[in-house]
């Protein structure tokens, strides 16, 4: 019997600290070594001259998520799975939501349902806390923290979803008692149903009205004010999806004072703009996410809150609409405003190439901090470490091979999500996922999808030590 | 006839900018002259050796305002404004409060009845919006403005008077077109809602507990807020009774980037702190006033908000009532609880001769700044310039003379309010008001009162130039 | 005989604080009395329609100082205080340089000496330490604050100028036990000499190089490091001819910690950019003093700081040398680098019609901003006031008339100093000082010079109370 | 053969980055796998219960320096890499003082022949620069950057070593072209002189003044100053020994710009205060060392900085001497003040312990901060990594194994280096390096000496990838 089920050959392995080159010998789907020249194998790869990665976690998706209107999302989750494992990520944890009225483990069980046998890749559930009644937050959510669901996010704006200032209190007072984490969606809603009427009463109702009725103000307003009440209420706060320097430098400012404010950001916030918006008749829909993307100063600011550690971690905020679909990305029948377009955007198979392309190959992050922010950070804070977000042995055998002299244009094609348009096409990208193992199995090799549908497995998470 | 009704000699004039020494010639109440050795004047006030000020504006009282639970306000016109007077001020501007489903209009009548034939002093009206139904916004509220109110406060906390972000954008909006200036009282609502109710839970009732129940991250946090719908709405904004450091902060961050953003701080937050609830039995209701008053740390920083022109006014926040009466400042019977405790102190009085004696005789501020933050710029701002707030020719008499050899203790008696304590008492006090003059008729001399009930005019308002 | 020897009618009176419209009436050089319809006058000026102000101060001003190489200054105290009272100004404050091993006492005597009867309006002389010697800091430092010189500059740059930390230490002790004013130009030496070298090794000698030779960085540093050293001294501090957002920036934050740090800018900041020195053949040298002049967004920096009270003085750091002389901006002969373009251009009399066109008219200050800036501050801080710096009786009759619709195109014929060029030739100019009054004596009239040489006085100082 | 020569079994190893449990194989000196029951070996060594953590790195250490006066540095390289074994360190970063007048070739033959045959552990040197000639700037000091020397110390302070901000220039512009990282000791020289003579004019000469003699401001200014030079030089810039918040946020303020500022802190800005200088007599002299120990608020500050990111590292700066030797602690013979007393303090065994027990075992940081800050940032920084600083397949087996239920008190018999005294005494420690090892030879095991006296190397290094 061969010492390994998989030895990984001659690559240049790197973790969120270190690079070293050696052998990865894998056993029973986990590391069981590093070394030079392990012994025999099942199976042999060979990694000369390509980064040996951790597989790509990704803590910010939306899959099969109902988004009013009738609208359908674009991803099941053997599709979203399955573009993630082609964009080189090994685990994704998207969203319960809670839907008004409904208990809290009701949607958990319908989530699950969604999930079950279909995903190629491990998945997690972060919770959506949309109606934080007595119930939800006196049993459901502590019993859910102790099942393995300890994070929970909460929307500032958003009709059906957005909590008021007192709700975001009560819910981090429960994080608070459970040890929870909340991740928050910071912008003001009333400002943007404000700048909404006022649009639509000008006749601005053009997709790219979109960003103008969510202007930057209104994320750093929201921002400060999450940070405010995470500060009075004693908690950790993930502020997700920041895109311009004002936001950010109000988590900068709450972590030189000691808070636990912690940062992410997306890829539309570092090469798209708000020009992306201005396209012919419905052209800018495809770009209609919220916050919007700003403008170039803005991705400078957030290039440097991922250099500087502002930002602990890169998502995608994956939220797919299909473009050519009446109920899709057009605007729903019968509306005529940016209003109805459903907000959100395809992107968790293109995260990793963006941030390797742009990031690492032109200098601007190293290596490891691109582990970091794609992998390691997001497993430590969100419980899932150390079984997965690293390579080291005792960890999954999760695992991403990066041929860093791949050059090619980015079209839609090659991210095999449910969606049929992709805002970064035409993006020139340098280096790219070229296998992608969970477990010790090989799910994309060079293109094929080799993995089972149903092989990947929901994880239950704690947090802290 | 003599050249002049009244001739003020041998004073020490200052006005926000200058000091000097000369006659004031007054001539049908207005000032006619500045000079030396001015002629014949049917009345000789001597001044020698004394201050001689513009009379004190304060543009923050509360007077017969109705404040729930049958509480009735300690002050109406007259006594409020024999109290101003008594504390150097030739004019005040208190609020006229809109109760929910009442027109402006309506509520502006009651208040003029009730002030009319009653004042000592000049007045003039801001209206406190709380209820910004379409009526007021499109209607009421520009032709106020162009009746000469053009300044209302909005509450941000309170039940009743609270308003949403989204009221608050939409009375910035009648604000900027109509070149308005909007007051604020920024402490986050639902915080205090949720700590009260935390107390309450834990039996934490007593007075000192309405400090606890307010931090002062709710007021940061509000003020932030509050800069940023004016931002958005590109309008200017007056944050009233700022208590603390983070909150000046903010406005000082504000004003840094260029937005007119303008703060007020008031004798509570120089020299009290929150130590004062902690009375034994109910005497910690004495102070229960807000924001609350904080630390010695807060009251350093209020103090450096006044020196650099971070705050431009200097505020009393009267808001009187009575301590020994069941229906003052102890709890309403039937209730149990600091929330019931009606929020207010009295301060018309004691405002200047605090700020006289622990600012100018201290040499915290000179007496420029004095003028300027008790006078000059609440008249500038507030649309009374330059007919009233400083000492120039043109200008109306409203002139107070002070002495700065007084020395005594700060007691009740000396205030003539209609509340039966100070929560200054006890502080010892260097300089007093000798003499107030208003339009050129002496009001208050030495302690005796010569002013006519009724004198008293209301001020029609213009901002802007 | 008449009640007053002359009479301003009808002008908008306004001083640091008030605007304010009525007769002034001037006697024995002094302002006798403000007031309406004031009896009758020897002389009667009528400034209906026009702004009467203080006459300014200009503060930093250089008349016949050596500069090196035999370079002669172009202006004379004749001819620097014509041009001085064309631009409405009636003071200035020129500084007597000790000369390295000269004595102060000595050096004063040489400057008096040439000032004595030439002066068309007050002068009063700061004094340059160039040569601390135990000598001047122990004895005749003192000595001569106590006659009424009770401000030093000192020099962070220069040849034969420039002091150590530890000179500059010394001198502030000086300051800290006589209760001067220390005055800073801050600039790194070292920083300059490094990168001067390094320009001409690379042939980089055109007078644009002057601008590169001393970049933002060497004044930021200077300024803090002045800062630092006055913190430790517990001096307060003038950091003179500030230029750009950064070092605004260190005065900025040591005002927001309490440090009494002052700041100045001028006229050069604010209108001119480094590209004016990059003129044809040598026409650059016109533009070239130090520090230079920056960018667009360091005049916004240089307005914002005149705005929120950063700056307290704007001054025109006259320093005028003629371009068409061989001695004087051309490169002395011999020499073929920026390095020896003596440093310093003529403002004395462009200084308050720029700020008036460009700061007033334009509506980026107000009126009394300007007055402030341009005169009452000068007067406050460099021990003036109440003698000079305002309209208000008992003061020196030292008055600027101003007409606000006179347009023209600035140009050199204008300004009547001893240069012969202007480097804000072209600039468009709204308002004008039209009569320029020192001591009650009118020096201009409508372009006429009807002053005597030598009725200007020199004025002993003291400073604080 | 054993396939390893040793095997540390069931450790729980840290990196930078990570926390995993298994072995560890050693063959010639380097780590050749991790792994689950890796064969046989040699040697074996377990770890169960331990934190098995790469070798300590202490970039800031002196030994055999002279000191002036005659004074004897107390430890030479066989007694300091014994002291650093002790303590847990597999190398140290010692530094080799040019002497004024001397070639850096010679100082450098000078150091390794100290140093040749005495090394217990590995050594690379740093270079001070104390004059740089054109010889040292533009021959020698390109030459040995390229020999393995790539960073080089300047003082901004202390008599014959501060270099002026000119050729602090000239020394960046070496480390600019040859990719050599500069490293600063920043405080005020001439803030420093002023104040000592100050200090003993007025007879305050005991070594408590010391701490007087060079405060805050001294420190920050220095700071600023270099953090502008390095900014004008664009290179990188590491600032040692920082003990203050004010310095802190100097270095904060620069990496908040994008400059690649690095700071550095020490174990005597943790756990000492001014207040240690108090002792009787001389006893005060244990504790001199600069820039001084400040204060509690200090402390805090300094931990912030190691938490947020703003200090990379964490040295001892062992300076030490023996404080019961006429010719040490003591103030030299002939010499009666705080100015004689020789700067430093021992630190080198010390420094592990401290941070492992104040910081992890107390939960300010993790054991992954504490790797990153005591070795592998030390080795990325400084050009040793990735043989030096982690624990990964093809790194020196340099490994320092921690008993965490280790509770004593520190003494100095536990140090083993060549001073009297530790300024540490007395300190309650929980946790103990129980081993170490370099290049897989156990150099310290249980508290005994196993490595060979000369077994430790001089390391070449290269820094950038």
């Amino acid at each position: 019997m061969p010492a390994f089920d998989t030895v990984i050959r001659n690559g240049r392995i790197a973790t969120a600290s270190d690079v070293f080159s050696c052998d990865i010998g894998i056993r029973e789907g986990r590391i069981a070594a590093l070394g030079t020249d392990l012994g025999d194998a099942g199976e042999v790869i060979d990694a000369a001259g390509k980064w040996v990665l951790p597989g790509g976690i990704d803590s910010h998706v939306h899959i099969a998520q109902p988004s009013g209107e009738g609208i359908v999302m674009a991803d099941d989750f053997a599709s979203a799975t399955r573009s993630a494992a082609y964009g080189g990520n090994t685990t994704v944890l998207p969203f319960c939501l809670q839907e008004n009225g409904q208990s809290l483990r009701a949607a958990l069980k319908d989530y699950h349902a969604k999930a079950e046998g279909e995903c190629y890749i491990d998945i997690a559930f972060h919770l959506i806390i949309s109606d934080p009644t007595e119930q939800v937050l006196g049993q459901e959510l502590p019993a859910l923290v102790a099942d393995g669901y300890p994070s929970f996010k909460v929307f500032m704006t958003y009709d059906g979803l957005a909590l008021s200032d007192r709700q975001m209190l009560e819910v981090m007072e429960v994080a608070r008692q459970t040890g929870a984490l909340v991740m928050v969606h910071a912008e003001n809603y009333d400002m943007i149903r404000f700048l909404t009427d006022r649009l639509e009463r000008e006749g601005s109702t053009a997709p790219r009205f979109h960003a103008a009725s969510r202007p930057i103000v209104a994320e750093s307003e929201a921002t400060h004010r999450a940070i405010s009440l995470a500060a009075l209420s004693e908690v950790p706060l993930m502020v997700v999806h920041v895109s311009n320097r004002e936001a950010m430098d109000e988590i900068r400012r709450a972590q030189a004072k000691g808070l636990r404010v912690m940062g992410e950001t997306c890829p539309q916030y570092l090469v798209l703009t708000a020009k992306d918006l201005d396209g012919l008749n419905m052209e800018g829909a495809k770009y209609v996410c919220s916050p919007p993307p700003r403008d170039t100063e803005s991705q400078i600011a957030c290039w440097e809150g991922l250099q500087q550690g502002v930002f602990s971690v890169f998502s995608s905020d994956h939220c797919p609409f299909r473009y050519d679909d009446p109920q899709g990305k057009l605007i729903p029948k019968g509306r005529t405003s940016f209003r109805w377009v459903p907000n959100g955007i395809p992107g968790v198979a293109a995260r990793l190439p963006i941030l390797f392309s742009e990031g690492v190959m032109k200098g601007r992050i190293d290596i490891n901090r691109f582990v970091a922010v794609t992998a390691t950070n997001h497993a430590k804070i969100y419980g899932l470490y150390p079984r997965k977000g690293t390579i080291a042995v005792g960890a999954d055998a999760d695992i991403a091979i990066w041929d860093p002299d791949i050059r090619q244009t980015l079209t839609h094609d090659q991210l095999k999500d449910g969606s049929d348009y992709t805002p970064y096409e035409g993006i020139e990208i340098t280096g790219w996922p070229v296998l992608t193992m969970v477990r010790g199995q090989v799910v994309v090799r060079e293109g094929a999808l080799t993995g089972a549908r149903g092989f990947g497995r929901h994880l239950e998470r704690r947090l802290g030590a």
